[in-house]
C-alpha cells in the first residue's frame, strides 16, 4: 500500500517547482597509468533517471555525472568529471544548500597513490606489480555533515552481501537523511539493467520496499519519497 | 605515395573472399571484488571498423570483444568476453589456422591476484589497500608462436612515450608479421576519437605512416596493408 501511494505522486509535475537538486551519477575512474585504471561497474542509468525525473518535475536540476554512455537528460546542467576527488569538488560546488542532494554515483573509494604519469613498463626479471590504493574523499558524508548542508541529502549502497546491515550503518555513520539499497549480486536488477529493485531507508528507522520496475518509474517513487514531507 | 595506392584497395570488396580472420577488441576487464574493477581505455571502435571492413571485403569475421557500447558489425560473429584469461581462451579456440588474426584489444597485462569475492570492506583503522597484481597470459604472443599460427598475426601497440622503439621491440619479441602503432597521449586521435593516425611497421623492416582519417578508412588501407603479399 505503501508502494503504490508513492508511485501516485509520479503525476505530480510540479512537485520539485522552484527546488534546487543536485544528483551525482555513473562510475569514476582513478587512473593507475595513462592507459590503465581503477573503476566501479555503473551505467549511471538510475543517477540519469532521478535527474529526468526532477527535471521534469519542476527542479533546477545539476547532474555531475562520471564517464559514462548516456545521453544528458532535457533541462538538466550537467558537469563532467573523472575521478573521485574531481566529483567531490564539483559537488561541494554545487550542492551546499541545494534542496536536495543524491549521491547515486559509483564512487571510488580508493585512488592509486603510486599512479604513473607515462604507460608502466615491466622491468626486467618483474612477474608482478603492487598499487598501493589511498582513500578518497567520502563526498557524501562532507556533504552531509557541512555547515551549509543541503535540505534532503540521500545516499546509495550497492551491496553483495549483508545489504540491510550495510545500508543502514552508512546511513547514520554519514548523517543522511535517506538511505537506497539494492543488492548488486543479483543480475537481472542493478548495474547495466535497466530496472531496479530497491530498499529504502529513513533516518527514522521507516522502511520501504519499492518493487521491481524500469529506473525510470523508480526515479519517480523515490523522488516523491523524500520529498514527502 | 605509399599511402595513397594502399587506400585504393579498399574498393577491392573481394580482397578477404574466403579468409578466416579473427579480431581481438575493447577493453578487458579484471575483477578487484564483485563492484571494482582494473581496466583499460579503450572504446573499442579500431577493432570494430576492422571487424567491418574485412566482413565487407568478403571474408568469415569472428570478433572476440570485451565489454563495449557498440553494435556489432554485419556478417560477423561475435564472442563476448570479460576478462583476460577469458579472451586468451576464446582467441586460442578461434584463431589458430585463421588466415589473418589481429589483437586490436587493449588486454590488461595484470589481473588482481588477491581479488575478493564478497565486495571490500575498510577493516577497522585501515586507511590504504594493497592490491597485488599477477600478469596475465600473452594472448598475442601465443597465438603468434603456436604451432598451428594463423598466416598473419597483427598487433597493436598504444604508447605514451617512446612509440616507435616500443612498437618493434613488440613486434621482434612477440613474433608479429606487423605492428600497429599509435601515440595515445594525443586527444585527438586514439580511444574514444573517431580518427586516428597509426604507424605500421612489418618484420621485413618496412614502415608505413598513416595519417589522421576515420578508424573506418584506416580499417580499410590496413587490411590491404596486411594482405598485399
Amino acid at each position: 500500500a505503501i508502494v503504490e501511494s508513492l508511485l501516485k505522486f509520479k503525476s505530480d509535475a510540479a512537485l520539485l517547482s522552484g527546488k534546487r537538486v543536485v544528483i551525482t551519477a555513473g562510475p569514476t575512474r582513478e587512473a593507475i597509468d595513462p592507459v590503465r585504471y581503477l573503476t566501479n561497474h555503473s551505467s549511471g542509468k538510475m543517477g540519469y533517471a532521478l535527474a529526468d525525473q526532477a527535471a521534469r518535475m519542476g527542479a533546477d536540476v545539476t547532474l555531475i555525472s562520471g564517464p559514462v554512455t548516456l545521453p544528458t537528460p532535457t533541462n538538466v546542467t550537467r558537469i563532467n568529471v573523472t575521478s573521485a576527488r574531481e566529483m567531490a569538488q564539483a559537488a561541494e560546488k554545487s550542492a551546499l544548500r541545494a534542496d536536495l542532494f543524491i549521491g547515486a554515483a559509483a564512487v571510488a573509494d580508493y585512488h592509486v597513490a603510486n599512479a604513473e604519469t607515462q604507460k608502466h613498463k615491466k622491468q626486467s626479471g618483474q612477474t608482478g606489480w603492487t598499487l598501493q590504493l589511498a582513500e578518497n574523499p567520502d563526498i557524501i558524508a562532507r556533504i552531509a555533515r557541512h555547515e551549509q548542508r543541503p535540505g534532503i541529502v540521500v545516499g546509495f549502497a550497492a551491496e553483495t552481501a549483508d545489504v540491510v546491515h550495510y545500508a543502514q550503518d552508512k546511513l547514520q555513520r554519514k548523517n543522511l537523511d535517506w538511505i537506497v539499497a539494492n543488492d548488486v549480486s543479483r543480475s537481472d536488477i542493478g548495474f547495466n539493467s535497466d530496472d531496479n529493485q530497491v530498499v529504502v531507508f529513513g533516518r527514522d528507522g521507516q522502511q520501504f520496499d519499492l518493487p521491481q520496475q524500469s529506473k525510470s518509474q523508480l526515479a519517480g517513487a523515490l523522488l516523491a519519497l523524500f520529498m514527502k514531507d
